[in-house]
């Protein structure tokens, strides 16, 4: 499986694809099973794990109405020393009370007892229909056969068993080339509505064997989230549920220390990892058929570059232009002017790719190669970018189009 | 034609519908004609004026992509004595630079000269596709036509000139009965994408023949205004040519104070007739087939009571469920805690109707009656209310739901 199948995310050059996914690191097995949660009969439970202690660093999502797993990861498990994670796809565990968390906690004390691991050091997430509890007596014997089933080359299962409506796999692995030596990393992800900036969305998993030390781990997690998961967007959605979770088991034997040239380079290929999923995600978003790249740039401040980017790509007005090939820039204008209301008239140029189609607020007039506009919008990948004019700060978001697949499918998703 | 089609809004008792519309209270004559700026051939540019002098009041967006015609009535036409204004449609004269700024002083000039008033007192407003520069001699010759045309009977016909993508006439006229007289309001309104809270949105044009000072009418205009507009969501987007206008021609002879209890009443008819056109304006929301009543009720403050409501309305989930016909409670609790980031666990209840569907952040176990939540859900109107057990502040919302129609409107409404 690939991970950098997008033109807006490059693999580093001391990055290497390998064939596999989350138990391709050294120390990792994994499985994913047909517990009987979908009705479909497809895999619903997985099960990666770590039998060695792991540094881990997480991130989860700040909804107030956060799902039980979140809550009991949150606040029942260890934040730097997690081994593993069972997932249940089918049913979110959220909204379901005191029940739900009671559910979760028996879904670590399962896995962790199956596993072999200390329940302090077992993380749950669960994914898929909210306010309906979890069919406790499938998840415990799904819980069981997904432990017999554990492999180190079982990590495309798991994958397969924590997606929902997702279309396309969102998994792989590389092999990262330190001063120190190689190390692998694996990772996959679940996400395909109910996305939006602003949180560790929906559900990835990474894992590593290099040694990383906890803290750096989560310093470099929020890096990699910030340029990945946080700046993208499907329909403006935050979930109950996201978190991403990062397992280190240090065996490579390859150190990676803070502040060090492998620290970077580490940094650097787990952000080119989150961005190849993320992306993955928003083309896989619900019904998209496009990704777009918006690049605001000029902006005051980065407050208001971030401000501004994800007014834009929630516009439902800019991302149905987007489906029908209408390189309609006014709405981008619109939309970014209703976020700076109240502020001096907006004097931004718009490109579409490398055409000018707005300067100084108004309509450009720069001649445009005939068919030119057609030929870009026409593109599955569409590299927008608005210059406010106003400052030096920065921001870029991916976001699909909103379509008729968009609205069929969360219109039929039913509770 | 009614102003009072949503059982969300409840006719003031003092006051009476009447046929009519804009040029119904005394002293105003409107038209509207065609001069070739939609390719439909229909109306496109409506014309309304007092000949004697007139109290106003305005509401103009913050959009800082405020087009031309915004730009113009905010910085150079009297904010207390407008009266009368030029409207067009077919083109917003938005993001049209020095040249559209210089387009709407034409259309004020041409349109006051015409109609024999002071320039100062012409509002310009426009409404279609951004950025592209207007046709001046169209509308050039088609003030002159307008202007030829006008009548105390031609409010329905300048009604249906400032319509773009609508399809359900807003207009209407009232008699409201003071204690000091009667007498009469009319009204007209033009919108079905690009809404969204926060602003004066859209076009809407309030006469009166009342005699209310201006500092009063622009008071009574915002509340009006708090409770309408600005409680209403179609897509969530803030439009560049957004405003609404009141002229009180006084020549009832009816004096409406400031403090008295007719200000009070007059008020009351006023809101009850914003409320009337925006509900109008949500059902007819780009593709809508219903129209929600969001109570957001509990709340910590008012802040946080509109901050939900409005987040929760502008759910493309929320939105898509029900036009789905689907009671996804879960997502309205995602969509809230989303708002709320950050908080305590959120322990709302939700009900759709009378039904209770989550008790304290969970699924509620009360029994439903069989079939009332199918019933429920095919109602072309929705009351849902959210406690969010958090307080004692609340805020109302009325919002479309999101359709396959509004995805094909606005992939194919072209620049």
């Amino acid at each position: 499986m690939h991970l950098f199948t997008s033109k807006f995310v490059q693999k580093p050059e001391h990055v290497t694809e390998l064939p596999g996914s989350v138990s391709t690191p050294k120390g990792f097995s994994a499985s994913g099973i047909a517990a009987g949660l979908k009705k479909s009969g497809k895999p619903d439970l997985g099960l990666l794990v770590c039998k060695e202690p792991c540094a881990s660093a997480a991130l989860y999502t700040p909804n107030a109405a956060a799902a039980a797993p979140i809550t009991f990861c949150r606040d029942e498990t260890s934040a730097v020393a997690l081994q593993g994670v069972v997932v249940n796809s089918g049913s979110a565990n959220a909204c379901t009370g005191a029940q739900g968390l009671e559910d979760a906690r028996t879904m670590a004390a399962l896995a962790s007892a199956k596993a072999g691991i200390d329940v302090k050091n077992m993380a749950v997430a669960s994914t898929g229909v909210i306010g309906v509890p979890l069919p406790m007596d499938s998840v415990e014997s799904g819980i069981g056969i997904a432990a017999e089933a554990l492999s180190d080359s079982g990590g495309g299962d798991f994958a397969e068993a924590i997606r929902t409506t997702d279309k396309i796999d969102k998994d792989g692995a590389i092999e990262v080339a330190l001063s120190a030596g190689t190390v692998r990393v694996g990772a996959c992800a679940k996400g395909a509505g109910m996305i939006a900036p602003n949180m560790a969305t929906l559900l990835a998993f990474v894992t590593t064997d290099a040694a990383v030390p906890a803290g750096l781990l989560q310093n470099l997690l929020k890096q990699a989230v910030a340029v990945s998961f946080n700046s993208m967007s499907v329909d403006g959605d935050m979930s109950t549920n996201d978190c991403i979770m990062v397992f280190a088991s240090g065996q490579s034997g390859v150190a990676v220390d803070s502040g060090s040239g492998d620290a970077v380079l580490f940094g650097d290929a787990l952000a080119a990892v989150c961005k190849g999923l993320a992306l993955k995600m928003v083309a896989d978003g619900e019904g998209a058929t496009k990704v777009v790249e918006l690049n605001v740039t000029g902006a005051a401040d980065d407050d208001e570059a971030a401000l501004v980017s994800r007014a834009v790509s929630n516009s439902s007005l800019v991302r149905t232009a987007f489906f029908g090939r209408d390189a309609n820039w006014g709405r981008i204008m619109a939309s970014a002017g209703a976020a700076l209301a109240g502020e001096p008239a907006l004097l931004a140029d718009i490109y579409y790719e490398e055409v000018c189609l707005a300067k100084g607020g108004a309509v450009c007039s720069d001649p445009v190669e005939a068919g030119r506009l057609e030929k870009i919008m026409a593109q599955p990948e569409i590299s927008v970018t608005i210059d406010l004019h106003r400052g030096t700060a920065s921001h870029t978001m991916y976001f699909s189009d909103l379509t008729h697949d968009y609205v069929t499918l969360n219109a039929e998703y039913t509770t």
